[in-house]
C-alpha cells in the first residue's frame, strides 16, 4: 500500500498504526502541510479535500478519511481484529473513537487555525485559546465515558486494542504539541501510555516520522 | 427504540431517516437546546458529550455519535442495506459521509458558535461568515468528488441510498436554515432533491418535527 501522510497528521498517525497492527506492509509519502504542498494540484488531484491521509491500495482510487480507511482495512485485512464483534461493544468502540475524530480533531486542523487568525485578526496565541479549548472539552468527555463505563477495560473498550484507542492516542499525542495541560484526565492518560508501550504504535509515534522535529 | 433528538440538529436527522428506512419503531425525545438543557445533569447522564442523538435500544446503554449509531442499525437490522457490500465502494460511502460528519458538521454546531462569540467577542453576524466557511468548504469537495469520481450514481454512492446520502441531506437542509448560497453545488442539489423526495428522507426532515418553526 501507499500512504500519503505527514509527521504530524494525527489522522494519518491512526492509519499508521493500524497499518502495522495489521501487519500490512505499506511505504508513506510525507506531504509538508507547512509548505501547503496538501493544496497543491497534483495532490488535489488525489484527494480533492487537500487533507491527509490518502491511501492506496494497488490501483484504483484513493482511499480517504481515516475512519473509512480503518474501516476498510478491517474488512479486507487480517491481523488482529481492531473493533469488537458484539454489536454494542462495537458501537461503543466507535463512539469513542468518533468522538475524537468526529467532534474534536476537525476542529483545531491546519485549515480552520488559519481562518479564525485571518478571519477575525487574531494574533495566535488568543487562536490557541480556542484549540486548548477544543481538547480539553474532547478529553474531559473521554475522561467521564472512560471512567465511568462499564466497557472501560486495559483500553477503551475491553482488554483489546481498537480504533477507539488510535484516536485517542492521536489526540493523546497533540497535548504534548500543543501544549495542553493533561493532569485532569488519568483514565485518558493510563490508556495512552498502554497503547504507546505497544510497538506498533511506538514506531507510528508522530516523532518517529521523517521530517518530524529531532527532540 | 427511544430517541433523545431535535428538531433542528443534523446528526438526529441522519439516524431519523436510518430508522425509517429500514422500518425500525421507535420513538423520539426532544431535548431544546436552545433553553441548555442537552447541559442538564438528567442527560449528561445519558450523554456526557451534551449531545443528541442518543439512541436506547431496550435496556442497556445509550448509543452515541450518529455514524456509529448508522452502523449499528446496519449490523443489527434489516431493511433495505445503507452500505453497499464491495469494500472500494463501501469504503468510498464512508468517507463522503465523513466529510460531512467529521470534517464540516462539528465544525458549526451550537458550541462552537457560542465559544467563538465569547471568547473573541464576535457579534453573530460575523461567527457566521466562520459557518458559512465550513459549509462552503464542505460542499465544494462533496461537489468536486459527486461531479468527478466514477462512483457516482442517482446517490452518492452508486444508485443505492448509503450513509454518505444521510449525511449529505443533514448539510443540505443546514444551507436554508444558515441561508448559505447553494448554486455553485449542482451535483449534491441533485442528490439532496432525489433524497428528499423519498417517503423516508421526507418525514425524517427537521422542518416536520416538534418544536420546529412554522413555515
Amino acid at each position: 500500500m501507499h500512504m500519503y501522510g505527514n509527521w504530524r497528521s494525527a489522522a494519518a498517525f491512526r492509519v499508521r498504526i493500524a497499518l502495522k497492527l495489521k501487519g500490512v506492509a505499506y511505504e508513506e509519502t510525507f506531504i509538508d502541510l507547512d509548505a501547503g504542498d496538501q493544496h497543491a494540484p497534483e495532490f488535489r488531484r488525489i484527494n480533492p479535500q487537500g487533507a491527509v491521509p490518502a491511501l492506496f491500495d494497488g490501483a484504483g482510487p484513493p482511499l480517504t478519511q481515516s475512519l473509512a480507511i480503518l474501516d476498510y482495512l478491517e474488512e479486507t485485512h487480517g491481523g488482529p481484529k481492531l473493533l469488537p464483534e458484539e454489536p454494542r461493544a462495537r458501537a461503543r468502540a466507535r463512539s469513542l473513537a468518533q468522538l475524537v475524530a468526529c467532534d474534536t480533531h476537525p476542529l483545531y486542523v491546519p485549515r480552520v487555525r488559519t481562518y479564525l487568525m485571518q478571519a477575525y485578526d487574531l494574533p495566535k496565541e488568543r487562536m490557541m485559546d480556542f484549540v486548548r479549548h477544543v481538547f480539553e472539552t474532547g478529553l474531559a468527555t473521554l475522561e467521564t465515558r472512560l471512567s465511568g463505563e462499564a466497557g472501560t477495560g486495559r483500553f477503551c473498550q475491553g482488554d483489546a486494542v481498537s480504533h477507539a484507542d488510535l484516536c485517542l492516542v492521536s489526540l493523546w499525542v497533540g497535548t504534548g504539541i500543543f501544549g495542553v495541560e493533561t493532569a485532569p484526565y488519568p483514565t485518558v492518560a493510563r490508556i495512552a501510555k498502554t497503547c504507546l508501550a505497544l510497538p506498533a504504535f511506538a514506531e507510528a509515534h508522530p516523532l518517529r516520522q521523517p521530517g518530524a522535529p529531532v527532540t
